[in-house]
């Protein structure tokens, strides 16, 4: 995300999860204003993510693909615990409609969402070797080179800079003149450079064998949860405003991934989508958040180079028109208190709103979380108006209706004339039964207007005079062939195109985030590392240590993973005859907050020793108990502080050496 | 799957989710000796999937996908929570480690697991129109209109029957014969049909800009679990034998998908890959389950026309060798176990044996878990022992080590002769700086032979003389330039491929089917149709109906909606004016095992009525109970049988009308 940028064009709908950074990361710092003193140790993390199997390069032995990554068992429990997470936090607490469709696309359905035309970057290739590159990075790398150079004049540099920051948005043509007035080559063979093209990044597929249907993986879960549209309203019995949720794997073919986890090319995106009316986006639930006090930073205040606002209460900042409507004030809420929730340092969170530029499109309003990191701040989730965008051009390409009612504040009285032709008496008393069915078919298709003039001779003389190709027919109410009734009718709705808030979230980029600020080494030993990821994420809950390797001690084993079992409660047990402290270490490293060891007192009394990962302060407690210990601390329905103080307080020997 | 075969070929590795079925549905009824008394309603449930969102096709208001379908909140739901009982099933109990690799896969690794070459159907395409078809099913549907004209002999009939069969089995020029023989041609159009050719079932795409890499969409998890072989062992300190599971899509391109979920494109699995040393493949809880009874249906037993045993128990099947191993075995119980957990009767499961025709030839044994249903049994997970097909294929391919250890039964002593050569001293010694270089080169590379007669030399003289190139070089033990030492080392332990046990599972199908075995209608009225999920399954666990829509009963729902949502209790409100009954129904509809009702005497003692849907019986419980109540339900730890002794009963006033 820092070191790449987004696709080009005029904002498509597609480019919300990863915006344009206008600024660069320095001079963001500089202006946010906010407290940067977090401290990240991205080396040390990332030998711990490979060498405790948490993350490591997909297809290894392969020498691998870049952009694409496999979890292993830490890493995808931790990335299990926080999608759970996500989904008691938003569906469960929210009430919303999970679905779950489909990752192959039909091109008909990218082309109108504007993907397929709209879902580019530009790229070009090394003439020799065929090597793509992406052009805005290829123009900034060789900048980065050239202005290192010795020789190098004052006004040259101001020069680059200044290309530096236009070419990200260059189209073809000043990508071309760039690069051939700077004789700029491939930086890795230093070939010739080939013209420019527009690379779309969605993977492309053929469904079926006809070669017909050409189709796409998704870039975004959104497009399934609008097909459904009609489903869901059905679902919620038509009642608005509502909102679906999907967590699922979203695709994007980029042309250069680098960044680690931070730009891959499969990722797993929790998405929800909450339809309301365009006339009334409040949220019932406003009230219990309006009192909150969130870092934001207002497009205008970027602009200007002003900091990040840290004392603004959500109803001032609704009221003030900085936050367009309550729904979306709501749902960054929410996403605050989800990210604190998983592990994520408070300090290290600000919610950056789009500046009119970098916004896509179809959106009113955007405001991204952003997180800082080794990497600098980075987007792990957006929060757009969508407005009617997407539902009005899938209704319009499929002639679909999708819309929503609202009840009129008054109802309506809508008046109208019903002509009620029988058929049956007219074919009687007509011998030409083709001119019978004619006038039958013309009498049913009137238009209000002669619908009036009829109704005006029926009032007056009991019947009615149709003129059919200069012939006339004569139809009366004496002979039950024509009635015709005024009536009034009460609307007591009206219908209309929901608008859509979106918050949407990158799963992977939000583990990395969560693993970074966990991530800490002890103040006793520096080498010895631990992450304090909150219990109910922690890829293990709980370790099992028998304190010394023989049948006396290992007997306890089973009987406390079984009760763990029942209890939903991941474990890990370490029958080794490592020491118990080294043994700790290991437990440390993947983060296990509580530790069960089995010691001698076990054997006398049934109850062992529990400890926690961040004081590594130690209770003995009965092995009966632990089951519900674990749970309870997992589910977030205890806290440590409360647990240890039903306890008596174990003191370990030295043991954590 | 009963309608529709698996590729071609040699019996690919991949083909173990679907396996071709040797004998037609019907003779295969006959013969296999179960109870098909069980009724299946396919017709009222697809009503119910689709009204109720269960399951929708993809791309409906785009005219849909063929094989392509999306799942709304309650088939989402059902699916989520069967993945988390096969999650804590498998992977909680059995201490397995979960992994999730990438779906895009290069090329290379599926040409070397056999999919790139393997994975195929035949197709043949309309001349005119390009529609392709698949060649066996193609030919069974001319065969079938055939047999249906008036003029046909019994001779004719008799051959078609035998070229129903073969036609499954035909290669490239045998289809191309068969289509010119019959003059048959394309059954939507009668246009001219082309050859046939080999169709990759695989989804194929460009990875990167570049051109360059080729890849596909995974149609088995099961590489990225080989893959990371290394990381997993490692990961579980060196120990055998352990298991990896997966739980993500899978994709096949199918020609012509048809029967519903049961053949898709795009699908939901869960693996198991369970490594074990070749030469032991016992499982350590083998005694839990080896003296339960299942009905297994072994290859001889199918191939003699004779029906399914009904009788034996695991032990038996094992020592008389007809499920291959211990381990195996295991699995095939806790499949039986889950299948039944998450609410299919247990009349509708056998295990069907591979015939050796049908087994892949990596396997040794195979069995798949069959499900009745109103398409017939089909096939809803596989047990193959792998052998070590992939792990050895994979680490030839990348010279990679997929090995683990094994101790020997007694340590093995290895002698050998270490040849220390002193390079300092001979660059020393010798002016021809090339010429030492040589020498030193040569004596760091002497196998054993060379080396014996070496230490034969220098034992008897302090000394060894080495030829290069017809010129002698004398280098002594004196003079510091070499040293020649006999050790001998003891060997505790010997590498081996592990052979890999993989439990399969294709979690569409298994949804499908638990929908097929709970649907079901009220004796009373054949309209009403409801689910009998286990509460652990079921889409929502519980509703919460105020009996009239005033605020003197909506003031409760929000208290008791946060109950449910602090326990993790999914839930569905209805506030309707309905009728309680009718509400009641549409909870039904959805599977909703229980009902909260908030009625008069809530208002007087803080109570609500408490209903179970399968007996429709209620019983009155305090609000502050409904928490545990149904989360104790929902997770297994307490029975509806046990729950109602513990609160009065509660007698609706004909309500359920």
């Amino acid at each position: 995300m820092s070191e790449e940028n987004p696709p080009k064009g005029e904002n498509p709908p597609a480019q919300k999860q990863e915006k344009k950074e206008k600024k660069s990361k320095k001079e963001k710092e500089k202006t946010s204003g906010m407290d940067t003193s977090l401290k990240y140790d991205r080396v040390g993390l990332e030998n711990v993510m490979k060498r405790r199997f948490f993350v490591v390069p997909a297809f290894e032995i392969y020498n691998g693909v870049a952009g694409l990554y496999d979890f292993g068992p830490t890493g995808c429990q931790l990335k299990n615990h926080i999608e759970n997470y996500w989904r008691e936090h938003f569906i469960l607490e929210e009430s919303l409609l999970e679905i779950s469709a489909t990752c192959l696309t039909p091109e008909c359905v990218l082309k109108t969402s504007g993907h397929v035309d709209k879902f580019t970057d530009f790229a070009v290739k090394d003439l020799k070797t065929g090597q793509g590159y992406r052009c805005d990075k290829l123009i900034q790398e060789w900048i980065n080179k050239e202005k290192k150079k010795k020789k190098i004049t004052e006004e040259k540099i101001k020069e680059l800079d200044i290309l530096y920051e236009e070419c990200e948005r260059f189209e073809e043509k000043e990508i071309n003149e760039c690069i051939e007035k700077y004789k700029i080559k491939s930086p890795d063979t230093g070939n010739d450079l080939g013209k420019a093209y527009k690379f779309n990044l969605m993977f492309e597929t053929q469904i079926g064998p006809s070669g017909g249907l050409k189709g796409y993986l998704r870039p975004e879960t959104a497009q399934g949860h609008f097909l459904n549209f009609k489903h869901l309203l059905e679902f919620n019995g038509g009642r608005m405003p509502f909102g679906s949720a999907s967590i699922g794997l979203g695709f994007r073919n980029e042309i250069a991934p680098r960044s680690g986890l931070l730009r891959v090319r499969e990722f797993s995106m929790a998405e929800i989508e909450y339809y309301v009316d365009p006339e009334n986006k409040s949220h019932k639930k406003y009230n219990s958040i309006k009192n909150i006090k969130l870092p934001l930073w207002p497009s205008e205040r970027q602009l200007n180079h002003e900091s990040v606002l840290l004392d603004l209460t959500i109803e001032e900042a609704v009221e003030k028109k900085i936050i367009g409507n309550e729904t979306l004030a709501y749902f960054i809420c929410k996403t605050y208190q989800f990210l604190i929730g998983i592990g994520i340092n408070e300090k290290g969170i600000r919610f950056r709103q789009h500046t009119p530029k970098e916004m896509a499109h179809y959106a009113s309003d955007c405001w991204d979380a952003e997180i800082e990191t080794s990497y600098g701040w980075i987007e792990v989730a957006g929060h757009a108006d969508r407005t009617c965008y997407d539902l009005s051009r899938h209704a319009k390409a499929t002639n679909t209706e999708l819309v929503a009612a609202r009840l009129l504040k008054e109802p309506k009285v809508v008046k109208g004339i019903k002509v009620i032709v029988n058929k049956g008496q007219i074919f009687k008393d007509m011998s030409d039964k083709g001119k019978a069915k004619i006038l039958c078919e013309k009498l049913s298709n009137l238009n209000d207007e002669e619908k009036e003039t009829y109704m005006n001779e029926y009032e007056k003389d009991g019947k009615i005079e149709v003129n059919i190709n200069e012939e006339k027919f004569i139809l009366e109410k004496e002979k039950n062939e024509i009635k015709l009734e005024r009536f009034e009718q009460k609307i007591i709705e009206e219908k209309y195109t929901p608008n859509v808030i979106e918050p949407s979230f990158g799963i992977g980029r939000i583990v990395y985030c969560v693993m970074e600020h966990c991530f800490g080494v002890r103040e006793q030993d520096k080498k010895r590392t631990y992450f304090n990821f909150p219990p109910s994420v922690a890829p293990y809950k709980v370790s099992i240590l028998p304190l010394i390797a023989n049948q006396e001690f290992l007997q306890f084993v089973e009987p406390i993973r079984k009760i763990l079992v029942q209890n939903g409660i991941s474990y890990k047990i370490d029958e080794t005859s490592d020491s118990i402290g080294r043994r700790y270490a290991r437990t440390d490293e993947i983060g296990i907050p509580f530790g069960i060891t089995i010691d001698d007192v076990t054997i006398k009394d049934n109850t062992v020793t529990f400890r926690e990962i961040v004081t590594m302060k130690q209770i003995r407690v009965p092995i009966s108990d632990v089951g519900l210990i674990c749970k309870n601390l997992a589910n977030r329905i205890e806290k440590w502080e409360d647990v240890i103080l039903r306890y008596p307080a174990f003191e370990a020997k030295k043991e954590e050496k």
